[in-house]
């Protein structure tokens, strides 16, 4: 299958894929704040923010297990994610007052 | 098709399609708001906008479909539209003041 | 031609393209204002500016034609230009206060 | 081992992994706040969340290894390394208040 | 020659290549100020810094020249040129307030 | 040797190589402020750092030099390049109030 292809499902399934209704306030929420107490909590939610918009993309985990070897990696892909985290971090830093006090 | 061909009609695309006439204040906007309740609508809205900047540059919808094959994804394209979806992110967040309150 | 030879007529017109002349008070500009009413305005003058950044580069509007493929598209180009737009859209956003009131 | 496959284990990775538990506060961090007392010592903690950021998807540090040659590099990756570190660097530097004083 | 090899070219000459002396105050400076009249005047000015920052990369005019063909181009560039043009806008137009007066 | 490969050294070499002490305040610092007098010296220093990025990833200057042929050049690293001195220069600007007075 052509990276053309593969590609197309990607853009498909962020242009189709229903978005989710409004949280309700009464349900529990993934993303209920973007304040944390550390500077590595704010990572990590950096981190859960740039996965969940994987996920809202490519919503079958089994597609996405399926594709995972074990013993491999894209160094490249390791550094774009890096920068993608980096962008949701910038916002939750920001948010949290980068921490000052 | 070449993959610069194919990219080609995406820049052309983007250069030639008509901006559509400024939202009539009588009828309904796609973006009437960039504030939300909670963080977790903004960051649905934040989706939203990365979808309909895809739409504006192709407005083909049965294109779009026919590129949509069932069981695959391109995992680069995965990370870059996460990354995209930040970028709209850190604005609907700043504009909401980070749903500090 | 290859892919290298094609990249490097965006960069030498880029660099060799004469800046435009300062826009004239006394003549329309294309962008007299970062200011709309409305964010689906504001969406849509990020369309433009991101539009007008091509044509600066490339000028030639027939080649630009030629390059259109009426069915079909890259979806990574697609996702591209979504990033362009939010990046343009962050800087009319910020201008506008998010059209907060 | 292509491409499309290596670069699915890095978003598998990143969709998968455990987001690690919040830190402890009786434990050391390894990110216990963004301030620094020069430039220098920002930009090298930017420098030191690019790197975190790769360990969060890839955290198998022998696959890291058994990928690197001595004598190679690749300048695409070199450019595209520094600009990750920008984005790190401009939250570190904001929340540093540029240090100005 | 293969890609990886000229870009070497664009990382060395960004590396070995020589800061340019700082500017005296006593001789014109390519960037005065970023301060413009109208928002369209800071559009020119991100498109002339985006140029100069390719110029500062690769000085060798006749080497550029060289690379240009009069009836090609290539979307992914012109794509990619158009959002680094949109990040030093955003810098521009912070700078002047967003011409709101 | 294969892109993969080469990329990898990038990632390898971003991850592992030491961070440099804390530069010690009796000795001179490559970045001991983001103060510059005019817009010029802050373009330059945004290039300074993007340059610095580089070689934190690659220390081996030989390594790079060996790289670098004399007469080519990869316009897509040129337009890479000038994005991530965008990115260093939307930093510096701001630490410098954008040199407004």
């Amino acid at each position: 299958m052509t990276r053309q292809v593969l590609t197309a499902f990607a853009v498909c399934a962020l242009v189709f894929t229903t978005v989710p209704a409004k949280a309700q306030e009464n349900e529990s929420s993934w993303l209920p704040s973007l304040l944390t107490d550390t500077p590595e909590q704010g990572f990590d939610l950096a981190v859960l923010m740039a996965r969940r918009a994987v996920k809202t993309t490519q919503t079958d985990v089994d597609t996405l297990h399926k594709l995972r070897p074990a013993y491999a990696n894209d160094p490249d892909s390791l550094i774009h994610v890096s920068g993608v985290i980096a962008a949701y971090f910038a916002t939750v830093a920001e948010a949290n007052g980068y921490w000052r006090d």
